[in-house]
């Protein structure tokens, strides 16, 4: 049997949707064992927010790509009898997530506070939309509502457009990701000095985390940061870095010298610009290339920037990337069955000793595994 | 003096940019020793690329608020001497990074393999584009060209505009938080055990992985994924979810029933459609709402929004929320002291035992520790 760094460690994730099941989802893929705690009635509500209407099993299917290889316990926290099992099961427990909002642990009686006093070494995470103070405290942590205060959504798409959140739940995401690197500290600190920790994330300030870069030109900067008027790529890289439309489909160029751009175009014009206006001149610029870039097929722009070694790329949407070349050999998918169905999925990025990690068990129905924990975990 | 997880760990960063380089900072805000491992000509270049011709004592801003809190030891690997002493600090080195082009450390003779060679028990993590083998192997591993490629393009933006980019590194982001995953699973697994590891990452694994939901969603239909042909917030999920114009300015509405909605806008046509519609008729839904929504103003709609409890806020730019009343309580920024010049820039998001982690330390200067590690790590 395989030997993962976290093979041996038991996980209660009182988590719910995506940033602290994402969380759960990596310290699984590390080998962990991740028991879901699920109230009775529905559970995570995660089962039931099917997108395309795609279900397996009575769960949705995204429910399925967020909690593969865990295990669901059913317990209803305002019960006294149920309280009593989960209180015994975290004297066995190593971590603790939850991404309730603040205060309803400390009503249950699961607090940081609380769980040390049955546990001292347990790892205790915690994430919160906003925080547990202040102003914002109460308000959902939902990622796009994050997104929108955050700043995020002024990263992208072009500066007389609206506001464009990114159209996926990145904050849910770096959150989690946040999360597991903390409770994963914790437990290297806990190995060596025997201690537990309370960890405390909101996706307030994984939002501003994740923007470090702009929020400190932000601070240093006079006239503030804006995005480009036309393909906009990165609010604070000068021209040309964007996504451009060509003749039949569309480019992205990186970052790249002008003259060099220039040269591999064979486009005498971009001269009249000089490098130092790359920022300054950037949406002139920028037209002149989106001008010129219509003017012919990807493929014909791409074989003559590439001879001259500069970065850029055709672009792909799904369909187009499952069906590419070099997609197969990143064995990036997996199969989970959940019941007779197959799902087909994603895998952990990393590859750890030549291994992909891979875990084809798939999520659990609600409250599966019950019996067996109380059994084994909780009886003994 | 603080005690942080990883206080007694060194690290040795090879790598350049972002990707690699914010796994370091992580990785340096829970208390490792990072080394940064530069040319002497000129260093990481990301002290060159700054962006709005924003630097700091010779270096890009950019640099600085990526490279913080770590030390600069000059190297030319190609000289024999200076890699016989990188080879020395190997011995005493808990984890390495480098995010090198495939064949470049093994041209040098600093692969996984020559590492573990010198120090059996080291962490050894690198980063590449698009894996070490395949067609994609040689392909430039940059933040635009893998977003391209990856499908993310086709998250963001309308379904009729083009594909639109994150206006920021996201997969670099996700990517070094990955690597720091693992890096500390690793060091898990080592103190349980003894053994070290090879961890591979690459930014097109990472990026895929990110989409986990969009891939399996994609997978397991039969229609294929579609942005909104407005206001579109994410392919995934169906109508109201996005950011739509006001009178005034903008607001978020992320998920909600219809007839809650149509309740609090007191806007009965709203109930000519089912709650089954919001994804079968995503577009026209939205169409009505972003109409309606044009007639006020935001905060108009958000009173009345929150009256029934409705997930929707406004939407913030960066001087915003810097001035918002919320702001100030979360204390994102640390103050860093570079040469005489403060620098103002955010910290890592994680609370650890109530305390935020920031590290005032600057970013190094070329080389400026180069002496001192080799008396320290190497001499003695």
């Amino acid at each position: 049997m395989r030997q993962l760094p976290l093979n041996g460690l038991i996980v209660l994730e009182f988590s719910q949707y995506l940033s602290g099941p994402s969380a759960g989802l990596r310290l699984a893929d590390l080998g962990a064992r991740v028991i879901k705690i699920e109230r009775p009635q529905g559970g995570d509500p995660c089962r039931k927010l099917a997108v395309k209407n795609l279900w397996v099993d009575g769960d949705a299917l995204n429910f399925h790509a967020i909690n593969r290889n865990k295990e669901s316990f059913t317990a209803d926290l305002k019960n006294k009898e149920d309280l009593e099992l989960v209180k015994k099961l975290i004297v066995k427990a190593d971590v603790i997530t939850h991404n309730f909002r603040p205060g309803v642990m400390e009503k249950i009686g699961l607090a940081y506070k609380d769980a040390k006093a049955i546990n001292e070494k347990v790892i205790y995470a915690e994430i919160s939309g906003f925080g547990r103070k202040g102003p914002w405290a109460q308000k959902p942590g939902q990622d796009l509502l994050v997104q929108s205060l955050s700043g995020l959504a002024y990263t992208t798409g072009n500066s007389e457009g609206p506001p464009v959140p990114f159209g996926l739940s990145a904050v849910d995401a770096i959150s989690g990701i946040h999360l597991v690197q903390a409770v994963l500290g914790a437990l290297i600190r806990r190995q060596r000095e025997g201690k537990g920790a309370y960890i405390e994330l909101s996706l307030i300030e994984s939002a501003i985390g994740m923007q470090f870069e702009l929020f400190t030109t932000f601070f240093h900067s006079k006239n503030g940061i804006r995005r480009s008027r036309v393909n906009n790529g990165n609010p604070l890289l000068g021209a040309p870095y964007g996504i451009y439309k060509t003749a039949d489909h569309f480019i992205s160029l990186a970052m790249m010298d002008l003259k060099d751009l220039a040269a591999a175009l064979e486009w005498e014009e971009l001269n009249a610009f000089e490098q130092r206006d790359v920022f300054q001149k950037r949406d002139e610029i920028k037209m002149q290339i989106a001008k010129k870039l219509k003017t012919n097929t990807t493929q014909f722009w791409l074989e003559r920037l590439r001879k001259h070694g500069l970065w850029a790329t055709t672009v792909y949407n799904w369909k187009d990337l499952t069906q590419a070349e070099g997609y197969q050999g990143l064995k990036m998918e997996q199969a989970l069955v959940a019941g007779d169905k197959p799902i087909r999925t994603t895998r952990c990025p990393v590859t750890l000793n030549g291994e992909k990690l891979v875990s084809s068990k798939a999520a659990p129905a609600l409250g599966a595994h019950r019996d067996a924990i109380i059994k084994q975990l909780i009886e003994e």
